[in-house]
């Protein structure tokens, strides 16, 4: 369905598994590559999506040196937004618990930032999820923290988690974008490139 | 979190492998009996929500005689319902490609209907997800349904194989819902029982 990409060797350069697991799901080959320490602040003029766009694009910054004539680079970022305020990932289970309790019986929006880029060029889109939470109990937000550990999650929560399925009443939007890709608009970004 | 439920022996009545992954998430002992055969045949005067709740009851009907007392019988049907139309399980390979052709650029409801039962008491609910299909390619229709096999699937797809990855721009309501059971809904429905 993607053949016209064959000429590339496409590169995800992510930590996430989730974004490994669904890239793999578009049947597509690629290879991983674990990023480097990419300085992930931004500048404070930044507002929502603007700030999950600009660090896609600093984490492809940091390729510009390994990249091939036929590399496709994606790279991602992926932030959670509540009333102004970015949700990134929590520093240990106290900030995780605090993060929740902040989500919890609210509707925030979760943004992606994907940017594809080879020595030619770069192009760069973000797609946002509106995610409802029911109210959460303090039992609920301790267990779920002190059980799933989710430091390494922006907002501190998997979707694809227990706190996923007993929390979150609905969504508007691409839920794989929750998960940290918006696969769909990938694949048709993909398919013009 | 469900520990009031530990009086119960929770038995989930279903033959798909989604419903008995999403219960297995919300980290309750439950019991997996097969389906036998139910007739899915509904009253023509019924539409829409009332079809699923139907035969979510029906199924906990043909139960009746092997309940116990401490049985927590769970049943649950899903349907594709677009333009006043009921979309099953398809037939066969070309029934799937012209449900999905039907599905392709449009929006449509998934409806799960879900029945818990005791011997003394019976409460169902039903929950609908909106879901919006990309354009499909007649070759992504082909690929899809000729490598998947979707006929286990009402409207012939799972949100969770690669149709929905490269096919489903976005969905409003619960994504678990379209994978056929509506699980933080019945997290609450539990809870309350």
């Amino acid at each position: 369905m993607l053949s016209h990409l064959d000429k590339y060797e496409i590169l995800l350069a992510s930590n996430s598994p989730r974004r490994r697991e669904l890239l793999a799901g578009l049947g597509i080959e690629y290879r991983v590559t674990a990023l480097p320490e990419v300085d992930e602040s931004y500048p404070p003029t930044l507002s929502g999506e603007e700030i999950p766009l600009y660090i896609s694009q600093e984490k492809a910054a940091a390729y510009r040196d390994q990249m091939k004539e036929n590399t496709l680079l994606i790279t991602a970022d992926t932030i959670v937004w509540l009333d102004g305020k970015v949700y990134g990932k929590p520093h240990d289970t106290a900030d995780a618990k605090t993060m929740l309790r902040a989500l919890s019986g609210k509707t925030h929006t979760v943004i992606t930032g994907v940017t594809l880029t080879t020595l030619q060029k770069q192009t760069s889109f973000t797609v946002s999820t509106e995610v409802t939470f029911a109210s959460l109990d303090d039992d609920e937000i301790d267990y779920y923290a002190d059980t799933y550990h989710p430091l390494d999650k922006a907002g501190a929560y998997g979707v694809q988690e227990w706190i996923g399925y007993i929390g979150v009443t609905g969504l508007h939007g691409s839920y794989y974008n929750v998960m940290g890709l918006p696969i769909q608009r990938l694949y048709t970004e993909l398919k013009k490139f």
